[in-house]
This record gives structure tokens, C-alpha cells and sequence, in this order.
């Protein structure tokens, strides 16, 4: 039996569960805290920043993976030294630590990404403005997330406080028109799959829909395919790998990696014939990966934020029978992530507002009409 | 939260796992021993024949349900009149455990099924073989399963064993030309939700594979769906009832009945939009009902056999990217279903090859061509 273990006792951890159930993998959660999403695969509770208890969990299973990016990547390397499997590996998921690192290796590979410069000081920030324009989008390169750590900006003062801690990364600030999402797994031995593109839909940073199949072209959807891949090979993913790409009139480019199953993936439960979470687990393995075809023809996915009611769903009022509910178990709290729905079926306008309702009643759903 | 109790451990209790993370219902399941296929859920060991273990275990949840049939019906009344939630109710339920008992209140509500008759004593054989010619089929009142405690019988002999234990049951030897399920949930509130008739294929007295949905006249589909709305109504039924019915030249006739997730239902994870699993749990704990109808055109399940193998799944030869693999993680027996394999599209002939071959590189599959 393959034992997976997984750091981060969150959703993704937790949606790991019936993917393992159904593939016969046991799994096993190291979670920060008692009462995690993911409680019922914890078999570890303590602090992943200490190599001692890393370690020790470590050793309990036959490959490590992750349900967030923040465990130290020297930790990581430490444990690929003493033998173990840690997938994706760390030189790869140093990217998804480090934005000014993603840039860097972006540009090297030629992928198409918003102009950006690297800010240390006054003087880096004046060359970079005058290069991007009076409007820029300023980011922490670590540690932030769902819009956190990212401020659109046009004056030294905006980022001021941030150069302080550290460098500041500066970007072109995109006029696009949507946003989308290329997400494919590569298997531990070199197999790659792809889900058809995706567009995602933000509000306030954070993902609050996703669409599927997005609308693009052949030639363009092949481009991000081809983006996914030579990021996949060139890095060495193992896993899922999620590219979130922005698109403009002058083409697509990308704007953040994620190198495990990831919001925007979340419809593929329902939509596909294999989800995100059976992939990762699949590539993890190394086992062959599942065909990713579509089983509808288009779906929807609306996030749930605050709360999870389960008392307005037994009374059922507004939620539809045909729409899917996975309901993370999170203490309710104004704007968290505490679930989403799913439906699919042939034409998107009708299971949108569908989704969009169903998701209303169940907590707050975010979108601009 | 709901807290669903499941009584027994095996892989009907393992596939309510997936559901009940998605609903997010917490889920604790009482097992035999260490090492069932329902582990991760649970969180007792021990004998459900014990009324103090049981009680015990009825106590840490909100709602009891069952794996299998084998829990005593007096022992269940009881925890109903300690107030505990128990469905199916036992007056229901009792019908499963007890083919005679089934057979008497089938013939109360005025249901088609195989003429029938008691046998305590070679009087009642020669009574009951002059009305039912010379074959029929004996079955042991209660314990049996997947075609034990069944024969084929033409003479005392045949059964003079059985009869010094008890009652036998003897049944006319339907002449059909196919056996199929009319699978449906009723919820605690009353609501009653049925997916299409699907036809299942036994080898030797077990269910191998199930095609969905079953090619029949919409008379005799609405005739199957009213049988199994006047069983679950007129009993009580709390959760998901499937009924096995005989096809002949003469019309549609139940062979049996089981108030839980059954073989025949395995399919509808992949091919309705609600699971019989995570339509059971919404039943019992009193939640809307979700939807049944299929999200493709047809399916095949097929059971996988004696074993399980990985090795043979990581090479990858034969086996299906398309399938769906369900590996209930039990030790190797011959003869044991070990796991089953779903494929859902458009035309039922390709995906039973590919299905069939993909059980075949797991395990043992079992078919006529």
C-alpha cells in the first residue's frame, strides 16, 4: 500500500481523502492544529518549521507532499538528502515561495509573463516606474496569498514600509480582459496530462468562480498548454501544477504558479473523469495518471465564503438537488473560504446562477453581476 | 455538524468516507477488527452483537446506519426506545434479515415476485413441489449472502440438512432474461428520490457487473420504480432501498431486497450526479435529496475479484486511463470482491471491454461472453 503523506491539514488536504479511499493509498495528514478540514486523515499534530517533527512524519510515509507552500524549502532539501520522496521537490517548489525566484526562472525560459523589476531601494523604484508606467501592481515576494501581500500602486509610499523588510517585486499591471487557469499533473515518472483551460473569476484578489471549458482559441489554448509543459519538464513538477495566466489583447501571460491541486482545479471533481486531488495523488506515486476528459459539456464552480449554513441547506430552500456541495468543516469567519459548489451540465448561464444561489444560501458568494 | 454512526466497517462504510467529507458530515464507523476497509473512519472495535458496545457506540453519534444486515433486531429496538435515531428503522430492516418475513409482507403489499412457500416439513416440500414443479430454488431464511445459503433443489434430499436447522424457503425457479435493480432513497422527512433501473449480471450467485441504464419498456421501468416507492413507503424506509427484480417474458418480479448502499448502486458514483452513498447519508441525517439523474449517457461496473494489484496498475498495461479504479484495500482472497472498476461515456459495448480488461490486470473478473 502507498502511503501519502500530506503537510497542512487544510481543504486540499482534506479533498485528498475520497480520492485516496477510491485509488486504495492510505493517507496520512500532519496538521498544525487539532479540528483541521482534514481531522479525519491526521495522524500527526505539531509545527512543520521544526525538522525534528517534519522528520518524524516524514519517515511514517512513503511520499511527502503538501497542502500549502510555506514549509521551509531547506527543511525540504534536508529530507531529499536523507532519502526521502518529497514531491513536487523542493527546487521546484521554491518557485511557489518565492515570487522574485518565479520571475526569474520564468524569464529564463522564455515563458510570457508582465514586465517586472526587483526592488531594493528608491533608486530601483524610480528605473522600474519609468519602465512599467505610473501604475504597477507591488508584491511581497513571500508568504502572501489570496491577494494578501499584493497592492496596486503608483507612489514610493505605497511601498515603502514593504521595502523595509525586504525587496518588493514590481509589476506591469495588466490591462486583461479575463483570467485563466492551465493546470495539468506530471507523474514522478515523466508523464504529463492536461485538463482543459480554465477562467477564473476574482473579486478583491481572491478566486471567487471558475468557468470550464474557458472560451480561447485553439492557437492560444495550445500556448498555455505548452507554457504548462515546459514549466512541468524544466523544473522537474511532480504533481499538479497550476498556472494562472492572465489574458490581454496582446496574448496570455503568466501571473502566479501553484504546484499542488488549487482552487481554480476544484470543478474538476465534478467535471472531469479524474479530479485534481486522484491526479496529484496518482503523479505523487507514480502510478499513471487518470484521462482528464470532460464528463459534461461546461460546469461552474462558486466558492462559499464566511460561513457553511447547514441549517438553511436542510431547509433547502434555493439550493439546487443538481448542484454538488463540499463543505471544508471551518470555523465560520467573515470572507474565509468555507466551501464551494459545483454543476455541471451543457450550458454555463443557467448553472451559474444556479451554483450562484445554491452558494448564497449556503454562506456569502462573491461576484459581480 | 451530524455525526452518522455506521455499524460495521466493510467498503460499503469505507465509500460513505468520500461523501460524508464532501457533505461535511463527521463520520465514525464501529468495526470488528483493526484493519477493516472503512479504517480511517474508525472509531470503535468491537462486537455489534454486544448491546453494551453497541449502546456505547450509538451514544457518540447522532445517527445510526449500517454496513450490513447482520446486527440484531431486538438489539435495535432497543436503541430506538432509548431514543436513538436508527435507520433503516428496524421494522424495516427486518425484512433483510429474514427472507421468510420478507416474503409474507412482499405478499401483503401486493408485489409481483416468485410464487413461494415455507417448508418446516417433508409434507410442506411435497405440498410446495407438486404448486412449484419439479425445480426451485431453497434459500436459508437468514445469514445468507452473494449465493450462500442458496440451491438449486429437485429433491428432499436437497435440503433435509437446512430444514433440521430451521424454516427453509422455497421459491419458483424464475425463468428470466435478465435481473435488475431499482435503486432509490427515501429520506427521514419522507422525500424519495429513485436513479434509472439498472441491470446487474451474477456469476455463480454473485453480482460481476452492473450496465446502467437497464434496456426496458417505460411501462415496465415505471412498474419497477412504483414496486420500490410502495416498499419504501409502505415500511418505512430510511435511506437507500435497492430491489432485485427478476425479468421474465411475464413481467418484473422481486428477488430480494437491501436498505443500504448495494453492489448494483456502485455505478451512480460515477454516473448520476448523487451517489448511492451520499444519497443514504442525506436520507438519514434529513437532508434535501440530491439529484439522481445520470451526468452521461450509460455505464458499466465491473467487480474486481480475489486481489487488488498495484504492481499490475503501476505497469499499466491494459489498464484503462478512462476506468475508475475503487480498491477497497482487503487482504487477498479467492473469490472475495477486493474492489470494482467503473467506466461511464456514450455506448455501453466499449466501455464494458475496456472495463472487463481493466479488472482483469487488478484482479479476477468474472463474466459469460
Amino acid at each position: 500500500v502507498v502511503r501519502i503523506g500530506v503537510v497542512g491539514g487544510g481543504q486540499l488536504a482534506r479533498m485528498m481523502i475520497p480520492a485516496s479511499i477510491n485509488l486504495g493509498f492510505d493517507l496520512a495528514v500532519f496538521a498544525e492544529e487539532e479540528g483541521s478540514p482534514a481531522d479525519l486523515a491526521v495522524s500527526q499534530v505539531g509545527n512543520y518549521r521544526e525538522a525534528d517533527e517534519l522528520e518524524a512524519f516524514a519517515r511514517t510515509v512513503d511520499v511527502l507532499t503538501f497542502d500549502h507552500e510555506h514549509v521551509p524549502i531547506n527543511l525540504l532539501e534536508a529530507l531529499v538528502e536523507q532519502g526521502h520522496k518529497v514531491f513536487p521537490p523542493p527546487q521546484a517548489l521554491e518557485l511557489t515561495h518565492d515570487k522574485i525566484v518565479m520571475r526569474e526562472r520564468l524569464a529564463g525560459l522564455g515563458v510570457p509573463q508582465p514586465a517586472w523589476f526587483t526592488v531594493h531601494s528608491r533608486s530601483d523604484w524610480d528605473r522600474a516606474v519609468e519602465s512599467l508606467g505610473g501604475s504597477c501592481v507591488a508584491k511581497v515576494p513571500t508568504g502572501g496569498y489570496d491577494g494578501k501581500g499584493v497592492r496596486f500602486v503608483t507612489e514610493w509610499d505605497d511601498i515603502s514600509d514593504w521595502i523595509s523588510q525586504g525587496p518588493v517585486l514590481l509589476e506591469q499591471r495588466m490591462n486583461f480582459t479575463r483570467e485563466l487557469a492551465q493546470l495539468g499533473a506530471r507523474s514522478s515518472t515523466g508523464e504529463w496530462a492536461t485538463w482543459p483551460l480554465v477562467e477564473t473569476r476574482q473579486v478583491e484578489g481572491v478566486c471567487s468562480e471558475v468557468l470550464a471549458p474557458a472560451e480561447l482559441g485553439a492557437k492560444e489554448s495550445e500556448l498555455a498548454k505548452g507554457i504548462a509543459l515546459k514549466i512541468a519538464e524544466s523544473l522537474g513538477v511532480v504533481g499538479v501544477l497550476a498556472v494562472e495566466l492572465f489574458h490581454t489583447d496582446e496574448g496570455i501571460f503568466v501571473n502566479e504558479l501553484a504546484m499542488r491541486p488549487h482552487n481554480s482545479g476544484h470543478i474538476f471533481t465534478e467535471l472531469s473523469a479524474t479530479s485534481q486531488f486522484e491526479q496529484h495523488l496518482r503523479a505523487i506515486a507514480g502510478y499513471p495518471l487518470g484521462s482528464p476528459h470532460f464528463v459534461a459539456k461546461c460546469g461552474v464552480m462558486v466558492n462559499v465564503f464566511s460561513r457553511f449554513d447547514h441549517a438553511a441547506w436542510v431547509v433547502g430552500d434555493g439550493i439546487s438537488s443538481r448542484v454538488k456541495v463540499h463543505d471544508y468543516q471551518k470555523a465560520p469567519r467573515e470572507g474565509r473560504k468555507a466551501g464551494h459548489v459545483v454543476a455541471v451540465g451543457e450550458s454555463q448561464s443557467p448553472l451559474l446562477a444556479s451554483a450562484r444561489e445554491t452558494a448564497r444560501k449556503l454562506g456569502d458568494a462573491r461576484y459581480d453581476d
